[in-house]
């Protein structure tokens, strides 16, 4: 195994440990017992857990041990999880699969996936606030950039766009660009930030990585229209086709499969040399090539 | 005017006030235009501002300046109002009405309204990260504190057990109790925490006025169930009778009206007992007596 799948194994399986030390309830049976299920049910889904690996990417590469960032790393994963149950609800995306597996609200119901949802949008500020190892100071930077990234003016913000612009014909690249960036963008940005502010990096740096981050997220929201018309149903593990079945303008309705291509390299070409500032990290560079050439 | 209506009125407008301030976003139309618009509309919708009074009010008693509670006050009527909007949507309470208003799904949609209640719940962790009179000690101990009141073992936890006694036909005294902690008691109890930690009081001090917020809250929701049968739909604005409709078990199914009242009295008796330890704080007393004798 090379050192990048190494590290890549290491981190996912530090996520996976640490994600269920934060979420699973030690009490007794109680009422509360079918939400704890449902949160556990949509968190063990699964996923690349790229979020988090970020967070201890860019906290190993700004000198810091990745450990000590275990709490941002699993509450980003959190707020990730809790986006896709509320996505998927009839009233949002309507999916009713989600990864191969049933949605939160085919499995449990409606109201238990919003609750469940809601659960996990609270959690990381308390994990995060809990945290053992970071400083008070460090708490309440990550708090706010946090819970900037996710709100009205973040992912949230983000998915209203994404709603309105289902009811317009006029989309076009900077619309989509600004769609993407509140969508995707912000939760991948703030991830990056987290890890630097984990390990005491400056200000200059907590910025730059955020500029990565938005690159990164812009790149990986392009691949995601490119592999729904490239990719097969069982690469992809949901249904390919379903923009163009919706009528959604993307980078591929825009500009077709191979110059979208081209913006995705060009965008993740400028996300690479951003790392010159992290000394050119190895892991991050390999980390930037993978999530470019995925297939799912 | 008594000086008790007068600081509550101060305290109310304070809130409306910052309220305005937290919330209202200066930028340019935007695509989340609609999104900030629901999150208002539900913030304006009014209600009595019982929670950020309680910050304001135990911050006094502690020898604080209540202003510089804000966030923390305007936070926690933030997350009121996200449950609020989260529990009228249909497959939830499948509530039409608020306070007299179309609820927020009927007066936009329930994505929106999902959607502006997931910000909403957010947001006062990003103002209170980002308040610049308290300590980083003082704000990672109240976003701490509050994280854990919203989550699946306070509020939301409490929705879940309310949801599951619907399919109850054995619920009891002792459930109830739990249910209505959870449900409503949490909120009260961290409002009164937070005003405490605000005014920078010892953990003994947090520790009691939490153990009041829990009376109060307790002693409130037995009050509802009681107005629920002896209020008119135009007195508390809602329709009543609705618990008896949803063949509910209440504090007046299990016990009748007036003994249900002789309970809530007695509870409320306790928590002017709490009140010892804030030096009997007059305006506190008169905001016991107040909610008691409410009628909606």
């Amino acid at each position: 195994m090379s050192i990048f799948k190494e590290t890549l194994s290491e981190y996912i399986a530090f996520t996976e440990e640490h994600l269920k030390k934060y979420s699973f309830c030690s009490g007794a049976v109680s009422a509360q017992e079918n939400l704890i299920k449902a949160m556990n049910y949509s968190l063990e889904a699964g996923g690349k857990r790229i979020r988090p690996v970020l967070v201890y990417a860019f906290c190993k590469a700004c000198g810091g041990d990745y450990r000590i960032a275990s709490a941002p790393a699993c509450g980003i994963e959190m707020i990730h999880t809790f986006s896709l149950i509320h996505d998927d609800l009839p009233s949002m995306d309507n999916d009713d699969f989600r990864r191969g597996k049933p949605s939160c609200h085919k499995a449990f119901d409606e109201a238990t996936a919003i609750l469940a949802g809601d659960a996990l949008s609270v959690l990381p500020f308390e994990i995060i606030a809990d945290d053992n190892t970071l400083t008070s100071e460090q708490k309440v930077k990550i708090i706010s950039r946090l819970a900037r990234a996710v709100g009205r003016d973040g992912m949230i913000g983000g998915q209203v766009i994404d709603m309105e612009n289902e009811t317009r014909n006029d989309v076009d690249e900077a619309n989509l660009r600004n769609m993407y960036k509140h969508k995707t963008g912000e939760l991948i940005a703030v991830s990056c930030m987290m890890g630097c502010i984990c390990a005491g990096a400056s200000d200059d740096m907590i910025d730059t990585a955020a500029e990565y981050g938005y690159r990164l997220g812009l790149a990986f929201q392009i691949i995601d229209d490119i592999l729904d018309v490239t990719s097969t149903t069982e690469e992809l593990g949901k249904p390919v086709g379903s923009d163009s079945e919706e009528n959604k303008t993307t980078f591929v309705t825009l500009y077709g499969v191979e110059k979208a291509q081209e913006i995705a390299g060009q965008i993740t070409g400028e996300a690479m040399n951003l790392l010159e500032k992290f000394g050119n990290d190895a892991f991050l560079r390999e980390l930037t090539e993978m999530l470019l050439c995925r297939k799912n």
